[in-house]
């Protein structure tokens, strides 16, 4: 006990700093080391396996809706950035340039990717001829760069890793189904294997993406009430098309350009999934993703036949879930609340009085409730048990987001509930900028997305008093 | 027949002009696509799908053994690059530097990772500090960027894919048996799965990885005779250690420095590939990392119940081999040549006779022999037939390379087989540069490796005529 006490004290609490709970919860479940490189993380083998758990999960889903993986390179020529202008406006403050090679200064300057529509363009040029090449739905994993001034693990890098989907299309409507159905890949994968209820919708013009017709969101709400964009989507219409001159012969015969979209989903996520679901105690995974899911802890190990038992369990319930076991010299009490740290779903634990009675113990990350199991029924209480702490963490971060979700009407009543917490705040809009601006200053709250749930708060503008067209969700986003 | 003969005559042939040949390959297998971006290259769907079957079977071979993945930064600040002499010397000429972030020139170059001995170094001293830290078992996947004068697709780019295993070990033993085992495991895969055998051995002083002690290789031959180094895997003793001042408490309470090793394997294995296996057909691709194993092509479609029935085979097989049917409008002709030239392993023909007879052809891609198989035997005889398959292709490939190995003993005789033809030359040799440097000078060979599997030739060196220390094996290297 007094390990355990040790470990968990090592941790700043989440009511007396969050973003220090989230830094101490970071290093010390050891998902990530930093680097002498500013603003790069390294990502430790725990912290890897989470993300190729994700990586693995999400690449399934988009190979079972047809799409291929490709690898683009690295660099991009300065003048193929240029090529789009809303898009170069956005990204080229932001990225690293490449003006050496060896010792042999370059005539055009590189940058490092900081996405890679431009590549995608270029290529498309060469591949799509005819409307029979169409669709193109492309996909690639990899790093990517910006360089950012403040920095934070998985929630703002200078490198980060994602993967980037960029599909052509004959139809705009085409287009637009993909968008929408990448966004809904994006919102089930978060809900039915995260455990994050999320929010669907388009984000205002201000905050699309540079280059799109049309920017898709989800939003998911962390324990602090704060707003994390966790995945996007984005319809470009043929703007890149015809700035890249990417053409095909359609079924009538005639030059077309096609439509096009992107799509984007990065190690971010494990940022809300560590602010959505972790505690005083550490991380708490989601066991779809866990690395671990089952964490063996004999007790009493020392005693014959103990340790035996326990790895004969292991070795056994390896072929339903990801299960490993500590057979260390640590303490049970030490073991405990390191795996607690580290967010392992469940753990079991089995000592000499357990194998007599032919049973052992499970107990749940979430609330450190106990079950006490028959040795013969694990193959059903074990991914029972990691079904229930799944559903309990999503019905619990529902809570926190419907009991942090406030509508307002008045320019007053939004400055109060923003005042008072961090929340999702309703309010209708009039589409205009400056009352974009105006929330943004006034309150302090930017908009997160207009939700594709509608609802009719009011006829007028929170702000202007104009006739509303759209009800608009704000909230402080990470 | 003449869309077939179209596509065939569209490759140059390997005897005109094997470099020509391997770039149309390339090129009509769909593998790569080139961009504006000097030499580097995009792996389309087919050469990533490729890679992702080398990458996984790998990977399960890595962590089965213990090895861990992590995630490095990309870039490497000067300072660290030039902590270890031998390192820095070795890399420095041949790497990107990013000079600039956005707008604001950086104080300190950032070089994009060549390899990434420092990173990991830096990050072994922050986590190793008792001897229960070790060993250390890890490996990334990446891409990594030298910038090279002359490139070509998968044997030389500026930016290729590949993975890093770096390790750290208590003694020197347990890290000289990292280096072996590590080897084998890349000869045992390029034997078993990629059917290409290859020669094991350890590289001369010169040809050493720049910081390492020793360097292992596996050499295979390609089908012209020339060398292609396919894997490497180095001993670092504890050198980097010390400049990194990477220290543990051992288990005699004293500081101690670790032993290192680190190995690679890369997208050039797809080059070995292509120039091992390929015909004048095109690609021919070993069963194990073929994205397609088994293409089903139905004739006279058009008939009632081919369609439904190719279908129906296509689904079935899927459950043992990956399989893909083509029904699209194009003549079997063309789909025969098609899939000849990306190099699918099996075809499998079904027609209204076939299925009147409950029967179907299946087509080798290497020799083109047919098997009528029923289809009640298609679980037995796909399997049989993807592994005659590869024994064929292994077989074939080290035929070439024993047709294409001799001996010299003096170094007009070398000379004499290195102008007559290309291939690999066994000599003895006394260890000294000077001879080395002769042997590229006078016979224009490098040499290989020094092979586990030593032989005593003479007992003088070829060149030199002193006692001879070890047998060499020469060859051109791609």
């Amino acid at each position: 006990m007094a390990d355990q006490k040790k470990m968990v004290e090592a941790i700043t609490s989440m009511e007396e700093d969050f973003s220090r709970w989230y830094t101490d919860v970071v290093k010390k479940a050891e998902l990530v080391d930093y680097s002498s490189v500013r603003g790069c993380m390294i990502l430790r083998p725990y912290g890897c396996a989470l993300w190729e758990n994700i990586r693995d999960n999400l690449d399934a889903r988009f190979k079972e809706l047809g799409h291929e993986n490709v690898a683009m390179p690295l660099f991009i020529p300065e003048s193929l950035l240029q090529k789009e202008k809303d898009h170069v406006e956005g990204f080229a403050p932001e990225v690293a340039w490449v003006t050496y090679g060896g010792s042999e200064r370059l005539t055009e300057r590189l940058c490092v990717r900081p996405t890679s529509e431009t590549l995608f363009c270029e290529h498309f040029a060469h591949v799509i001829k005819s409307y029979r090449d169409l669709p193109k739905l492309y996909n690639q994993w990899c790093s990517v760069v910006r360089w950012e001034k403040t920095t934070r693990p998985f929630l703002r890098t200078m490198e980060f890793w994602w993967q980037e989907g960029h599909t052509m299309h004959e139809t705009k409507e085409e287009a637009l189904a993909e968008t929408e159905q990448m966004l809904n890949v994006y919102a089930d994968f978060c809900e039915q294997k995260l455990a994050i209820p999320v929010l669907k919708g388009r984000k205002t013009e201000k905050e699309q993406f540079a280059g799109a017709e049309a920017t898709y969101t989800i939003e998911a709400m962390m324990h602090d009430g704060k707003a994390l964009q966790s995945g996007t989507s984005h319809f470009f219409g043929d703007g890149f098309a015809r700035a890249f001159d990417i053409q095909y012969t359609g079924r009538d015969n005639k030059l077309a350009y096609p439509f096009q979209t992107s799509w984007g989903m990065s190690t971010r996520i494990i940022g809300a999934i560590i602010m959505t679901h972790g505690d005083n105690n550490g991380l708490v995974l989601p066991p779809a993703v866990a690395p671990t899911q089952v964490m063996v802890i004999p007790i009493a190990q020392h005693k014959e036949g103990v340790l035996e038992k326990a790895n004969e369990i292991t070795n056994r319930i390896k072929s339903f879930c990801r299960a490993k076991i500590d057979a260390s010299e640590n303490s049970p009490g030490w073991k405990f609340a390191e795996y607690e740290m580290k967010g392992v779903p469940l753990r079991l634990e089995i000592g000499p009085k357990d194998i007599e009675n032919n049973q052992c113990v499970l107990v749940r990350r979430d609330n450190r409730q106990k079950y006490v199991v028959s040795l013969d029924e694990l193959e059903t209480a074990i991914p029972q048990a990691l079904q229930d702490l799944h559903d309990a963490l999503y019905q619990k971060a529902l809570e926190n987001r419907e009991n942090r979700t406030w509508a307002a009407t008045t320019m007053e009543e939004a400055k109060e509930i923003a005042d008072r917490d961090n929340g999702f705040i309703k309010t209708m809009w009039c589409g205009d900028l400056d009352c974009e601006l105006a929330m943004k200053e006034q309150v302090g709250l930017t908009s997160r997305c207009m939700p594709f749930r509608q609802e009719q708060l009011s006829e007028t503008c929170i702000c202007c008093g104009k006739p509303a067209k759209k009800m608009v969700v704000w909230g402080k986003a990470y």
